[in-house]
This record gives C-alpha cells, structure tokens and sequence, in this order.
C-alpha cells in the first residue's frame, strides 16, 4: 500500500463543512469523489481536522491510503481537473506508510480576519466577521498574551466536548492590521500544537469583548483560569475562521 | 430637486451586469429596487458606465434625481440594510443640480487581475483571470508603454461600437506583482479620460499575447496604429476587470 499526504485549500462557503453527510455537499465527499472519478477506488480521506460548515482552509492536509501507480503531480492535476474550483488540491506527496493525518499532526496555525467598522467590504465578506465599530487593538493584544503558553484551555472547548486532556501549548497568538479591498482588516493568527473543539473561535470571541471594551484584558486570564465556557465571549462566525497549516 | 452622487462597490460575479434586463439580476435593478424600498420612489440610477456581467466595482458612480429629504448618511445606510451583501454604498454625497455620472465624468481607473500559474486561488478565482503558465512582466510593460498618451483606440474598441470620437487619453498603465492568498498575482491598472466598450479588457488580452511571448512587445504598437480589433488579442475575461474610480 502506498500513503499520501494531501495539502488542501477551500473555500468553505458553500459547504456543510469538511466530514461528509448524507444529503449535504462536504469538502470530504467532494474529494472523494474526485478521488474515485480519477483512480476509480473509494476511499476514506482523513483531515487533520474536520473544519465547520463555512471555516476555509489554505493549508488543509489529507492523508489516504491508495493503491494507484499514478505519479503524485498527475494525481494533483487530475484531482484539480475533476474538482469544483472552490476546492484545490495545492500538493500531493508520498508519506511514510501509515501515516494519518490527525495522529500525526504537532501543530496547526489557524486565522481569523475581522473587519472592524467602515462598510462590509464585498470582497471579503465571505472571509471576514464583519463588527460594526472599530477594536482597541492593544487591549486585545494583552488579553491574547495570557493565552500563550501551555494551559488548561476547557474554558475556549465547546460545551459538551470529551478530550481525553484539555491542556494545549499555544505557541504564537499574533494580531495586526492588514489590507483587503475596501477596508483594514483584523487578522489574528494562532499556533498551536493542537486545538480543542471550536476552540480558535472562542478565543477570538472571548478577545472581541475586550476589544469592543466590554471588558479588561485581564478579564481574558480570568476566564482561562476560571475553566467554564459560560463566562467567555460567544463563539466567533465560523466565515472569518481559516486553516492555515498544519504541520508533521 | 436634490442631485445625489453614489458611490458603490460590488463583487459582479452573480450579477448580469449594471444595467437592467427584464428576467436577470442586475446591480441597476437591484439598487433601484432597494431605492424604492427606502424612499418609496420610482427613480432611474444612471451609472459612470455600465459594467459587464461578471465585472466588479469598488468605486463605481451613480447620479440620480431625488425628492426625499432623508440626510445622505440616512439613506447610506437604509441602503446598505436593504442590498444583497454584494452590492454596498460606500458614499451617499449631495452634487450639483443635474449631476450625470455619465456626462460629467473626466476619467476612469480600472484594474485588472491575473494569476499566471500555480495552482489557481481559491480566495482570488471570483477576481482573477488564471492563465496557466508564467507571463513575462517586463515585455508587457514594455507593450503598455506603447499605449500610454493620446491615442486612437480603435483597435481596442468592440467590433460593431459606435461612437463619435475612438481618441482617448491613456493617462497611466501600470503592472505589478501583488500578492493574494496562495498565488503572487499581477495587477494591472488604466487610467484614461475614458474607455471604449471592452477597450480595458481588449487592452488587457493584447497585452498577454506579449506576456506569453506570442508577440513581440512592439506589436502592441501595430495594432494601435492598424486600428482594426480582429488584429488584437483576445477579449480577456470579464472577472478579471474591476471599476476602481471615477473622477469628476
């Protein structure tokens, strides 16, 4: 058996998400069936993350089993032939055998684009969480210097979650302006070795209360320490959301 | 009567144009409709230009008549929460009695998108051409200066227009590499007193006949001086171009 590692980007929008449903359109099943329009085999892709109805990605990675003969860069043009653009396939390469990309994954960087204030750019409104007034970006960036580090992060995990552990590294949290079309953009850019359940966007949540000035930055500490979902911000919209890379 | 003068944007990708057909969704149509719905009057909205469909804008100009009273930031905003979210207002302005964006304007700005390689963007795909191999930058810019001045544009003109004068004024034609999200792309940007129907787009496919080395850069000349459009290159697609200003 020979075993590939996929690297992916999407546009999200117009998908349930990446794990395939039954009546829906999921970047999964859109790839599969590529995959089996290309090599006429049905086989399972596996993510490193299963991302929501309407996150992007940039750097999405795949891992699959294949016993295709086919050269990786005639697997990358033909998948791409035989997908809908909203969905491309940036590289195949060969990986070790085995290899799976949730277990094998030691880290993702993920992004999030707000637009604060001004009128929702129409270029970026499939990218960007459009908030109507504009966001004290040195009180976010302190709130955000509380959260890098290894913690305990059950308080940013969806309600309901089980993980075995809840303790990640967040290893960079950055946040800087940035150009789209008609406006500046937020973009704040996450690494870490692994992310709980919904956990970027309740992090970005929890950081927009400070930068609207709900709260004070070191509200954000409280809400780490404290360990319960109900005391952060609301979960941020899954469209500002994108994956960026992950890596092995 | 109050004279008002619109600025708008919007992405053309699902729309048949600025102008108003019977059985499509125009940005004409849509805007008169939310005009109607905000003020309660019938009013036509007469545009710099009538964009093609698929063509985008970021500072389109509109001019219309208007008894409402409403304050011009009061309409921007009933405006704003009655489009789509791809059609937004940028500016609602009071203008001088009898403003026509058409007749009043004194030049244009356009752009135009390119991705020449790589894997085509997903972020980019509603707003750049993708062509599959490398254009060669300094041949084209090379060809644009060709086109720079007072000319007659003839030869960029679409078969069958009629229009009292072909002279315009090409006043600035730059390229230059830009980024987007998975691809560097190339912009290029034509200013000019004013455009013939297609004149940016035919500019635009001549000037890649050079880039791909199909032509020599001094062949742009020729067909300027030759006048004839089946001498040019093709007509690059419509999603490529984006009306970026009005001068008045």
């Amino acid at each position: 058996m020979r075993w590939l590692k996929v690297t992916l980007a999407y546009d999200g929008t117009d998908y349930c998400g990446w794990q395939v449903q039954a009546t829906r359109r999921s970047v999964q099943g859109t790839l599969e069936g590529a995959w089996t329009r290309v090599t006429g085999e049905t086989t399972r892709w596996i993510a490193s993350g299963r991302t929501d109805a309407g996150v992007h990605a940039l750097g999405q990675v795949a891992s699959l089993p294949t016993r295709s003969a086919l050269p990786a860069e005639t697997l990358q043009r033909a998948l791409n032939a035989s997908l809908p653009t909203d969905v491309r396939v940036r590289e195949v390469a060969e990986a070790p055998s085995g290899f799976h990309a949730i277990r094998d994954a030691r880290g993702k960087r993920y992004r999030y684009w707000l637009q604060d204030g001004g009128v929702p750019d129409v270029f970026c409104r499939r990218y960007a969480w459009f908030l109507p007034g504009a966001l004290d970006l040195a009180a976010m960036r302190k709130g955000a210097s509380y959260l890098v580090g290894r913690h305990d992060f059950r308080a940013f995990q969806a309600s309901g979650s089980t993980r075995k552990t809840t303790v990640r590294h967040v290893r960079q949290l950055s946040l800087e302006r940035r150009s789209c079309q008609m406006a500046e953009l937020l973009e704040l850019q996450i690494e870490a070795d692994g992310f709980l359940y919904n956990m970027a966007r309740n992090l970005v949540g929890t950081l927009v209360e400070v930068g609207r000035g709900k709260q004070p930055p070191e509200w954000v500490s409280r809400v780490l320490l404290g360990g319960r979902r109900e005391q952060g911000g609301a979960t941020a919209p899954a469209h500002g959301l994108c994956l960026v890379a992950v890596e092995y």
